[in-house]
C-alpha cells in the first residue's frame, strides 16, 4: 500500500492524523473531506491531500476519506496495530506517570516491568507492576521479550544504562534523559528532551514580548 | 546581534547547541572549532557554521568559537537569561516530576505554584510548594506575575482550563495534554505530546524490524 519511503516530515505528522481520526471515530463520523479535516487540524487541505496521498488511494474525489479505513491504515504504518512490551527504567515521578498512562496500552505499548536503583522505591507497586532492582534487569529483558525501554533516569547514568540495554537485546529506547545516546545505528532512539522544549517556549515567549513592546 | 528573523529549523536546534556548550563550559573548555563541535554533536561542521552564522561574528577563522560567549549569546536569544515564573496545573506524577526538576530553575524557569482539583492532592507539598485548589488559580496568577503554565491534566479538561488561563493573563502554555489548544495567536503554546513521540518510536521500530527480515 505504501508507495515508497515516506519522508521524515510526513512521519512526524502521522501521529497527529492518527489522533484526529481516532477522535472522529469516537464521535461516530464515518467520512470526512480534506477540507473539513483541514479546518479541524488547522493545516491546509492541500497539505492533507499531499500527506495522505503517500499511502495511495485513500481519498475518493467527492466522497472524502473513509475515517476508519484511514485510521487503521495509518495505525499499521505506525506499527501500533501490534503489541510491544515496554519496561521503564527509573521509577520516580516521571516513570510512574508513564506507567499510569493507560492510553499507551490502548496503542499496543504494554508496560510489563519497572526498575529503579533506589531501595526506597524497589518493591513498591505502580498499576500492579512491582518495581524491581536494577540487578534483575538483564534476566528480565532476556526472558520477557522486551522491545522498548523508557529511560527516565538522570543523564549521568543514562549513557551507561543504555549501552547495557543494547547488550541485553533492547531494540528501541524512549530517552527522557537530557543527553544524546550514541548507540549502534540499528537501535531506535526517540528523545524527549523536556528542557529543550521549555527553551523553545522561552524563545517564542521572548519574541512575543518584544513584539508587544514595539 | 541577530541578523534577521531566524528560521524555525534553526530555533529547533538552538537548545541542543545550548546544552552542548553548557557541558563544554562545565568541562573547562574555552574554545572549540566547528569541526570538533561537529564530531561531538554528530552534525556536519558546515551545518554548525551555517547555524551559528545567524548570530553574526561568533566564530573566528582559525580560532574557533569562544564557548562561554556563544553560550551566553544563545541563552539571550532563547530568553533563558531572564527569570520566568511558572505554575503547574495538574499535580499528579507528571506535574510533580516537572516541579522536582531542578534544572529548569537553573535556566530561569521558577515554579512558584502548583494546582490540582483533586482534594487528596491539595495541601500536599512538593519541593516546598503547597498544592492549591483550582479555585485559587485566578487570584494567584493575577497577584504573582505568572508568565507560563504547564498543563499536565487530561485532555477533556485541558481545553477549558487553557481558555481560563488566557483570560487570567497567562502568556505561554506548556501543554502536556493530548489535544491541540486553539488559543489566540499572541499566546505561546509549546506541545509535548508523549503518545505521538511513542508512535514515532513505534514507526521506526517497525521499519527496523522489516529491514531485519529482508
Amino acid at each position: 500500500m505504501i508507495k515508497n519511503e515516506i519522508s521524515t516530515a510526513v512521519v512526524r505528522r502521522l501521529p497527529r492524523y492518527y489522533r484526529y481520526l481516532g477522535e472522529l471515530m469516537e464521535s461516530g463520523i464515518e467520512r470526512i473531506s480534506s477540507n473539513e479535516l483541514s479546518k479541524k487540524m488547522n493545516v491546509t487541505a492541500s497539505q492533507i491531500r499531499q500527506d495522505l496521498n503517500n499511502f495511495g488511494g485513500f481519498g475518493q474525489q467527492g466522497y472524502g476519506y473513509n475515517v476508519e479505513f484511514l485510521y487503521l491504515e495509518i495505525g499499521k504504518i505506525l506499527g501500533v496495530d501490534k503489541k510491544h512490551n515496554m519496561i521503564i527504567i527509573g521509577s520516580g515521578n516521571l516513570g510512574q506517570a508513564i506507567a499510569n498512562y493507560a492510553n499507551f496500552e490502548r496503542r499496543g505499548f504494554v508496560v510489563t516491568g519497572m526498575f529503579d536503583k533506589n531501595p526506597a522505591l524497589v518493591g513498591r507497586t505502580v498499576r500492579n507492576i512491582k518495581i524491581k532492582p536494577m540487578e534483575e534487569l538483564k534476566e528480565y529483558i532476556v526472558k520477557h521479550n522486551i522491545d522498548i525501554a523508557a529511560l527516565t533516569i538522570p543523564k549521568l547514568e543514562a549513557v551507561h544504562v543504555a549501552e547495557e540495554l543494547v547488550k541485553y537485546g533492547i531494540k528501541a529506547i524512549w530517552n527522557f534523559a537530557h543527553t544524546d545516546l550514541n548507540l549502534p545505528k540499528h537501535i531506535v532512539v526517540e528523545n524527549v528532551h523536556l528542557s529543550e522544549s521549555l527553551m523553545r517556549l522561552s524563545y517564542n515567549l521572548t519574541r512575543a514580548e518584544k513584539q508587544n513592546i514595539q
